[in-house]
């Protein structure tokens, strides 16, 4: 007892409340969910960037009030005048980013990025000061849907990829447009919708409060519980545009393979002030959210760039490292040497174009998804492989990117696959077959049929 | 003109002054650096490890005095009592952790670091407010002077796999006990040899400067001159028992092959206080230092640990990026994306330990060293091949190790071998032929040539 002066003075030296210090073995554990993210990004054709871990304070208050300033770290330079804050999150960096370069950037824009966020709250499960953080943002381009589905994608895939199935994790979709059209034709003035959506927001985790809040807007609990339960009956919804945005979000899902990975969920209102429709969760049962996001269709135009659709979401390491190690999913020894030392997709393995003719354009998504995906071997699991075992695959996930033009000079689009490094580009001729060029060799197959081209390409790796 | 006041509001919607923003080909060539050091930290058997990115601000104020908080950005969480600072260098924090657990840690404890931190200054070309630095140590162990030459070798061979060679930079080496004794020989009160030691620490960039403060405290700058002009001549110390541990540095280096890299330089005395002997910096014509570094023996026990020499340097990613984009040794396009595709060496290719009978313990740092470089293929500069490219080596740098215990207890090193996953064990059996076990078949070659090993081991990765 009479150590206690003495351990006081040594206080000081131990990490600050909710951060953490990576010892050899925490560091390895660390760096299979951060390569998992970047292997992940990278063969859905995202590509990296960061911003300095500081901003200005203003960038984080334009959007979201001074109410933010109490949950970050902000300060200033001794004898400076600026004041600045740990980012506590990625969208403004990257809305900053993006409308400063605005006019020179492809059309869309893939980004992801892997860094460290800062948020000034207590420290809990699944919740500290510094965690790291990825972020995959599709923006601009023609079409706003296929960038929602791109996302999603994105988040579902580090989820199968690090052996999680749909049985323990799905991507809850929504779009608040579909709850505000609901409160609109249920009477409520659309100066209070924000505040029905954060009663929505808290539904789950306090029903009983919510419905009193629900009646206090003189709307019946039942009703709107009525709504959640069978979302796809849009006779309840007058304006349904929105509820069809969804419904045609699952459905592009569905055609990408990821059926049973995603569904629709009215009761998600996500708690950020800047979404402008679609949102989604990754949730995991019993677990916080492993990821989420939605579209911010008006951020880049009030961070001073060209009115831009947007959409993004973010994914934490701490929840999903605790979803991986209750489930006995995160290596060890030499089989995390062995994962972490496997090679980064960087140069793209395929980039695939349609020629526009009999039923082609509609196999270029399914496509694409498919070799990113990879073809899981058959019985995997019950052949006791683990998820990072070389047998999982019979023809692993390859970096696959596609043409976002509308054109179909075959010739240009060409050159865009040799400007991006692809070692091969595939040209879907029909809704079955292609033309498959080695873009290396300079030498080129016909009529391949589309179900082969993974192993194909994957054979020339 | 009048366009002024919008602009103003616009204003803060950029990076803050001295940090980046890093678009994704500026991104490309930061993985390309970080990739390098944790290719050589990993290759020469660093393990990983990170902190967080603030500290306590005592954690610096405890070691470098109040005067530090001026170059520090510091800060409160608001509402809270303590007062912390964006991290300005890694060795407090390693210092911190390794004290932490002192008593479980090997022997010795190898760790590198590669993350961002941060100095409040003023930005200028080398130096940003935000900057991303590789950190190399090796704590505790029986031979302090091997310590020395491992961390010393790292630093040589990130420049060396980056492509620059030893007419571009090389490792300037000292010991601050050959300053202080020398001063002490020429009448000075120990109570002004760090005084001394910063006005030596000046002299490079103003000599007048330094002459007249030499002066000024009695001593010849003639004199001192000499000394610089000719450190190996040990008459000019009485105590040389300093000068003989930097020649055996020296001489160690070359037992390594790193000979042309390195050179003895009395003039070096770095800044930092904390420096108790060697102190080196990889210094490049005509730029700031790449790399600098040192042995700091008090500093553990300092943070709560037990006395332990240690040893290490950092290096930062503006001055390497700056050297290697002026020499035109920055990949590009799909030269980059491959480079930075390779598979990280995270499990050892190969452990070596020796009978101890014959001439054999000699032999394990020189073929360590040897397994680290790789070979290189003949004229691979003359026929064009680029650092990065596939034809530089014909034998690949390779991730060695190697047992630092005093035992001859070939089972026990076996284990030791097991347990850090390693490939093959190489036994040195004397001084020219050793025992290679191929952990992972059981099987083992004996006689083989130590000449042999690397392509051995290389042609089973």
């Amino acid at each position: 007892m009479n150590q206690k002066p003495e351990k006081q003075t040594k206080r000081s030296f131990q990490s600050p409340k909710g951060t953490r210090d990576f010892y050899p073995q925490e560091m390895l554990r660390r760096r299979y969910i951060v390569d998992a993210w970047r292997r992940v990004a990278l063969r859905h054709g995202f590509e990296e960037i960061d911003g300095p871990t500081f901003e200005h304070l203003d960038l984080y208050t334009v959007k979201s009030g001074e109410g933010i300033i109490s949950e970050l770290f902000s300060f200033q330079r001794a004898g400076g005048e600026d004041v600045y804050a740990l980012r506590p999150e990625f969208t403004p960096t990257l809305a900053r980013m993006y409308a400063a370069r605005a006019r020179q950037l492809p059309q869309p824009t893939k980004w992801f990025c892997v860094s460290n966020f800062f948020r000034a709250e207590r420290p809990q499960r699944g919740r500290l000061r510094e965690f790291f953080q990825w972020n995959c943002d599709v923006i601009a381009g023609e079409d706003a849907e296929d960038g929602d589905v791109e996302v999603i994608h994105a988040a579902i895939a580090v989820m199968s990829d690090c052996g999680l199935d749909a049985s323990v994790v799905s991507a809850h979709l929504n779009d608040r447009r579909v709850l505000t059209a609901w409160a609109a034709q249920n009477g409520i003035d659309p100066s209070r919708h924000d505040e029905f959506l954060r009663i929505v927001d808290v539904r789950a985790k306090n029903p009983a409060e919510c419905d009193a809040r629900l009646r206090a807007m003189s709307i019946d609990p039942g009703a709107f519980g009525a709504l959640l339960a069978s979302p796809t009956d849009s006779a309840d919804i007058s304006d349904s545009s929105s509820l069809r945005s969804v419904l045609a979000a699952r459905r592009r899902l569905s055609g990408a393979g990821l059926d049973e990975w995603a569904t629709i969920d009215l009761s998600l209102a996500r708690g950020l002030a800047y979404y402008t429709g679609m949102v989604f969760e990754v949730i995991a049962q019993g677990e916080r959210a492993v990821a989420g996001g939605g579209r911010y269709d008006n951020l880049i135009e009030l961070f001073g760039g060209p009115p831009t659709p947007a959409c993004g979401f973010g994914m934490g390491d701490v929840v999903l490292a605790n979803l991986l190690e209750d489930r006995g999913l995160m290596p060890e020894g030499r089989e995390l040497l062995e994962a972490l030392s496997r090679p980064m997709p960087l140069r793209p393995d395929v980039f695939v174009v349609s020629t526009g003719k009999d039923g082609a354009d509609e196999q270029v998504v399914p496509l694409v998804a498919r070799l990113r995906r990879g073809e899981e071997a058959e019985g995997w699991r019950e052949r006791g492989v683990r998820p990072w075992g070389a047998g999982r695959y019979s023809v692993p996930p390859l970096h696959a990117r596609r043409s976002y033009k509308q054109t179909k000079n075959i010739g240009k689009l060409l050159g865009d696959a040799g400007a991006c490094h692809a070692r091969f580009c595939v040209i879907i001729e029909n809704s079955e077959r292609c033309t498959l060029k080695d873009l290396d060799r300079g030498e080129q197959s016909e009529g391949v049929a589309l179900a082969e081209v993974g192993a194909r390409v994957s054979a020339a790796r």
